[in-house]
This record gives structure tokens, sequence and C-alpha cells, in this order.
């Protein structure tokens, strides 16, 4: 697959997030609730694109859900209860990081869950998704695809660059091995659980950028017409001067430095040779 | 002040996320808890600096929280106690987009609270952080600062740009008069909020990257030295080759057909002509 | 009906209790999860039903919930959302005192949801409550009831004691004339969810100590055997004498003088004369 | 003490019920919000109290909190977060079965908490009290006394008497010996924690009839006058003929045959002879 630059990228992507913002504003005007589930590969971009709606979107109306492991009182609750404490209100949109469907991905093949509470788990999603939807929740769930290569090549770049090293868990190190592991049991829940009223779309994201566009691509496409006027803002000129901030009781502190930062880390460098 | 190219806007903010980082991991194992709170001015860069911490860190460790307008129900509450339910566990990093500083700025200045209740805030508030930092949680308070003509500009653009017109509020254009009656209610909310234990930064946003910059290196000069060793990974070779995506349920989606795209809103637009 | 004397219900009850004890120690034990539905007319006793039990068990592992009026948030979840919230976990017991069927009742009844609304729910509750039966949790619903000349009684006591005049609100005063309409509503729901995983049992309230016994009879035929041996525990006498409260700080209050507040009392009623 | 006769006793706590009642609807008519703390020696009293107000007000004003040990990611919250969640919204009456005074009582002399943990509560629970004080919220506090000879019969009853069994636990078994440890811990939070604006009231329950008739006249004096007239309801007879209940779709259960369970149980006790 061709690389894509990153000029010619922000181009596409930016019509995609205008439309994407239509959508928000659609959302909000009209009462919807939206959930996005994303699922998918270790490494294969699910923050990313998690990114690319967080930061377009107003945080008051789109949260994102990313649960730790449950305590051990949530264990013993319902298994869908807390993930259903998050689900959007009115006008909200909500994207899981992970989801329900843990229990039929990292829980089933790391054996954190028995076989027959995976089994049970897969039985019971398409009822639950039902209940949700039935109640006109907007619900789509993406599973987010890339080959063994480039999974170790992201697992590389995790392991040498210590900004991305928190994306490297001890589970990941332990599921390197069973990636083919994690395609059986992504098959079999897809069987049980790609419903005509929750369907699964996945999505290639061996070129991450390109996976991105895809998926924001799609499921602006999946949404009915979200096109609503923009309302007009009435915006008359200030009745006074504009004002300078005056400061009493604090001054701001001085602007970070950053050349002679950069000169010091340069001498430190230098030292160290 | 002089324009801050984006190349060297990413080359300066870089070393300042590894030490983020390195701080995030230093908080996680030892257990740290961290409260920032960001407020300040309208179109001043709240959500920008949120972004800069949220993109970089693990959600699963960093949450934003962001609280719509109080219910009913939580107007009756104590004050605090929909910010307490949110306050951050060991280990984690809670960001306050907007705080109850709200009562002391917005809804004092607009009139959503009485000013006996904006004065009882005032009063009550350093005891309610002291609470917090006496029991060692670490709060650092930032109030992002910038000159009325800036904020018209950014005002401006929001109008015009669609993709930030949610961040126009109504609220934002009853309040748009109103520069010097926030700049008064800011004075009196550092003379009572200031204190030795949780005291205010200020920082000149004026200029949003070097504002961001500045940030980011005066809450990581706050924080005690947090460089802690990177733990070693054992790294094996994978035992079998690299597997490759198979798929029997369901295929992926089309990639994103760009130039098609681009080709045809092109077309369209021609049309429209 | 014969009326039960006071004496003989207690003499009756207690035995039943004993039971309820065994049983809850038996949830505790092998870490079920009991949740009990409470419906039914106004004035039928509900009330004095979930006292029964709670004035019995563990307040740490029974609760009751008794949700108020939705928040306008709320409104906008998902219907079961803030029902699903309270939900037990292992080993616990939760008492619905009202519960989701509000919307098949008095919301249908009082037209505070739309006949759609209505007739949705009544589609989508057997597969909520199936997922949860499914997963293992019992689920016990009793629709509780009584005659119109019971409720009639009962309203006008309510009226006239002052101690249960909390129990009169305005809608019970605006439902009083639809005695057949919630007998109509009762019906639907019972046809639409009374199913065999989670059956109906409905309780003749006209005599309320009868009923009483009868639900609690009832449930404990439902339970499987739960007769769990009390585990022995060692209780040696005390290795010093008894020790007596000592008050330094601060001393009890004087013991309620309540033949002073007696005759004080009657003095003023013979003044009021 | 002399004892009180049950019908004594209900006679003396009749007319208190009715006062307490007038308060909680001067609560919710004025929008008061009042907190009620039990403290105290095992077997004092604390459940039997709780139960006296429980069962007298709306479970939709009045709720019981008696939360359970923490989670994991509890502990590792501030520590008042857990207890100021459940806080009471206007109207309403909150009752902490314990409290957060666990860390100043049970934990510290058993050990659960660290000394310096147990002494920075001390040091920051009047602070945290202040807080609520200081916006309105009525807040008492109850320690209920006995006599280690009391608490040792009321153990036994609890030991002897399956119906209790459960309120017998672990920790209080380890307690047993340390009644003169509660007694210097008692002492020692007093010392810290009452405060003018939050005072402890102690209240002798080696007599428990008389310890809940003492506790609530002392409260009811605290609340200020709170007689507001009961509103005139309008109560026209009926339009139509009282109904009865028909029954459909389902018939309610026989009603509990117990003079054929007590025969059958006397039937199997002879056996047993």
């Amino acid at each position: 697959m061709e690389k894509l630059k990153k000029k010619k990228y922000e181009a596409l992507l930016e019509p995609l997030l205008h439309e994407l913002s239509d959508a928000a504003r659609w959302i909000a005007e009209t009462g919807q609730r939206l959930v996005v589930v994303f699922e998918g590969r270790d490494t294969a971009g699910k923050g990313g694109s998690i990114h690319m709606f967080a930061n377009t979107l107003n945080p008051r109306q789109c949260r994102v859900v990313a649960l730790s492991a449950p305590s051990d009182r949530e264990r013993g609750q319902w298994y869908f209860q807390r993930y259903a404490e998050h689900l959007p209100a009115t006008g909200e949109i909500v994207l899981f990081d992970r989801s329900w469907y843990n229990r039929a991905g990292v829980e089933r093949v790391m054996g954190f869950c028995t076989e027959r509470e995976a089994k049970d788990f897969l039985k019971n999603v398409p009822a639950f998704e039902k209940l949700l939807v039935d109640e006109g929740i907007l619900l789509y769930k993406y599973w987010l695809c890339c080959d063994q290569e480039k999974q170790e090549e992201r697992f590389e770049d995790r392991l040498n660059n210590p900004l991305r090293r928190w994306k490297l868990s001890p589970v990941d190190l332990a599921a390197r091995e069973k990636y083919d592991d994690y395609t059986r049991a992504r098959e079999e829940m897809l069987m049980a659980t790609h419903t005509s009223y929750a369907p699964w779309t996945l999505v290639d994201f061996n070129n991450q950028a390109i996976g991105r566009l895809t998926l924001l691509r799609d499921l602006l496409d999946k949404l009915p017409d979200t096109k609503l006027p923009i309302p007009d803002v009435e915006w008359p000129p200030l009745k006074t001067k504009p004002g300078h901030e005056r400061f009493q009781a604090l001054q701001p502190i001085e602007h970070y430095d950053y050349d002679q930062d950069v000169e010091e880390r340069d001498r430190n460098e230098d030292e160290a040779d």
C-alpha cells in the first residue's frame, strides 16, 4: 500500500472532520445517542482513531470510556453493568476504547475468564445490543485489523520509544505469540455477534492513516443525512475597546525560555561527551 | 511576541512530552495522585492544553473531567460533591477542564449563582483543597490568560470555522462584553484561593503554542525528580513466522478511495459553478 | 377473611424470618445474587413487606432501592440504565421498591410516558430480564393486590394519620379514580412480561399481615434448599473483668425523662381545655 | 435502670415519631439537608435506632448508608470520597450506619490503618465537617455507649439467636477483648472532633429502648421549630363504586396456610421425638 504523506493525509482528513462536526451537531440538536465501539488487534490504532474524534468534538458531548480491570465487587456484578453506566444520554457520543467485548478477546485468549463464561457472553451480547438499538441508540462496532508483521514493528516502536512505552502492557507481551488464537477468537465473536441491528465493520489498519480515514468515512456514511444549517449568530462589534490583561494579585509566569533550554541541553550533552 | 513555527514547536514539545511520560510512570509506580485544574479566559487554550496531555498519556491512567451543567438534584448537593466523585485514585491523573472554580468565574459574572454563594465558595475552597493536599494529592491550578483582542480574534475564528463552531457557546456570546468583570472576578478569586499549599499559576496564552510549552515546563518543574529507570523487557524473537490476517466471517471494508472522493468533490464543485 | 391477631402473626412470622435469615446466609456463602421486585396497587403494602426483609437482614448485604423520578439527563439515558446501576453483586440482595415496571404502571396510566414508549417497554423487558437470569441472577417479581374498598380505607388512614401522610402523594390523589385503568395496565403487563424465566407472583394484600406471610413463604419456597450449617464460633470467657464505660471528654446526655414529658403533655392538654 | 415495658415504650415512642414525621416534612418543604451519623460500641443499638427512622420515613427522602469495606481502588482515593458521594441533596435525610469515623474506631483499634493515618484523619475531619456545615447541611453525630457486660450479653444473644447471628462478625470476635482500647480511641476521637459546629452526642444504650427514645428526643430538640401546617387535601367521594380486583392473565397465589403449616411442623417435631 502506498504511503500517505502527512500533508496529503491532513488535507484528506479535514473535510471528513467537518462532516464529523456536522454529525455531532445533528446528534445534539436531534437528541440522538451514539455509541462507537473500538476493538481490534493490539497496536492496530484504536487510540489514534479515538483521538481523531476526541480532538475534534466537544468534551462535554463526547466522552471516551476506557475502563480499567474490574474490581472484585464489579467482577461479581451483572457483566454489562459497569459498561451500561457509561452509555450516552440524549445528544451524547460515547467512544468505547475496548468494551464489553473484552470477554470475547483478551479475557478468553489469555484465560482471564472460563470458556463457559466466554460462550455465555457470546450468546448474550446480541440481546444486550438489541435492547440498546431498539431504544434508538446508534451503535457502531469497529474491529481494527493488522498483520502480525506490522504488529511486531509497532511493538518494537513501543519498546524503544519511551513516549509510547506505556502502550506495551505485560498482557501484550504474553499475548505476542497468540496472534492466531486472537484470529480464531475474533472469528467466533463475529459469527456470534455480527447482527443485522448491530453489525461489525472490519477496517484494515496496516496503514494507520488510511485506516483512520476509512473508518471515519464509513461511520459518516452510516449516519443519515446530518446536514443541518449552522445557526446564525449575531456578532455586533464590541461596545468598548478590547481590554488587556491586568494583573494585581499574581503575575503570569515567564514564558518558557526555550532557546536557553535548548542551549543548556546542548551544553549538557557536550559535557557528557 | 515572535511566532513559533510549527516545526520548531514540535521539536521543542517533544522532549517535554518525554518528561511528562516519565512523570506519569513515576505517578503510577509510586502511587501518586495528580490533579491539574485548567481555568482561564474563554478561548485561552484550555482544550488544546488538555489534548497535549491526553494524547500522550494512557487513557486508563489519565482522565479528563469536563462536567456539564449540574442537574437540579446536583444543584441541591454539597457544592464540591460532583467534583469529588472524579478525584484520582492511587496512580491516576485527573485533568479538570473547568472545575469547582466555575462558581468564582462564569457563575458569578453571569449571575448563575448569588453573590452570597460566590463569597461562601471563595471562603470554603481553601479548606476543601487543603483536605486534598494534606492527604498527599498533588494539586496544581493553572489560569490561562489572554487579551481581549486575541479573544475576539479567536471568537471570530470559532464563528467562521465550522470545525470550531461548537466552542462558541451562548454563554460566550453573552460574556463577550464582560471581559473586565471576568478580570475583577479572577483577581478576587486569586486573593481568596492562592494559598501556599494550593497556589495558582497564571500563564500567558496570547500565543497558544508558547503558552502550552510554558505550562508544561512549569508543571514538570513543580514535580519532584520523577526519573525512574524504564524497566527492561525481554523481547525474544517470535517462535513462528508472523501471521497474516485471515478473514472468514466478515471481510474488511474497502479502503477509503480518497482519489475518487476528491475527484467527485471537484466535479460537484464544478457543477455547482 | 379472618383477622390475624398481632400475637399470632408474630408467632407465625418468626419461623419464616429464620428461614429468610438462613437464605441470606446461603446467598452470601454461595455467592448468589437476589433481586426482589415489589410492585402493586398504591397502599397494597410494599413498604411494610420491604421492612420485613430490611429489619431482619444485614444492611451491608441487603439494600432497598427506591428511586425518585429521573432527572432530565437520566430521562435521556437507556431506560434500564439507572436501575441496572443498583443490581446486586455476588452475595447481595436488592429489594426494588417499585422498579423499571413504573413505565407499565403509573407512567402509562398517568400519561407520564407515551403509549408508544409503554408498548416498547413491554416488548423489551423480557429480553432485559432474560439477560439477568441467564447470568444466574435470582429474580422474583411480586405484584401486591387489593380491592379499591381497602385502598380507599388506607388512603383515608394516610389522610388522617400524620405519621403516614407522606405516603399520600399528589399522584395517588390523581390516580384514585383510575383503579380500573391500573387493572387493565397490569393485565397487559402480565401478558407481556410473565415469562418462564421471570414469572410474576400475585399476592392478595387485602389483609396485609396475611399478605406478608404469604409473600415471604412463597419466596422461601422458590429458593432451593438453603440450609447450611451455622458455623461454630469459639467463644472463650473474657480474659479480664468486663469493663464499664468511663467518660472524660464528654458525658452521655441524660435519659429521656419520659415521665416528666408525659406529665407536661398532660398539663398542656389540661390547660388547653 | 428500670425495664421499660413494650406497651409503655410504644406509647412513648409514638408522639416522638409524629414529631420526626413533622421534621421530615419541614426538611422537604424548606429544602434542608440532614445527616445523622450513628457510631458506637458493637451491639450498642445502631441498627435498631436506624430502623426507628427508616420504618417511619419515606424511603425516597431518607436513605440509609451502610458501606462495606472499600475496594482496592477506593482505598487509594481521597479518604472522604466514597462517603461524600452519599451526602443528601436538598430535602433529603441520610443516616450513616457507621461512617468516615471508622478510621478513628475499628480501623485504628484493629490495626486496619496505620497510626499515622488515624492521626491524620483526626486532624482533617473537623475541616471536612466544617465544609458541610458551612454550606448549611445539618450534621448530628451520635455515639451509642454500653458497658461491656451488656455487650457480652448481646454478643451471646447473637451467638445463640440465628436471626441475629449475622450481626456477629469476625471483627467483633477479634475485638471482644479490646473494650478498653475502644474507649481510649473514642476519647481521642472526641477530643479531636467534638467541635462547636459538629458536636458529638453520647447516648447511654445499656437499655436500648430508653436509648432510642433519648436519642430521638435529643435530635428533635436540636432541630429548630419544624411545625408546619399539614396541607389540606381535597378528598371527594369516589365517582364510581369501588372496584374489585379482577384477574385474567394470572391469579393471586393461595394464602399462606399457616394452620396447616403449624400442624405439619408439630407433626414433624413429634416424629422427630
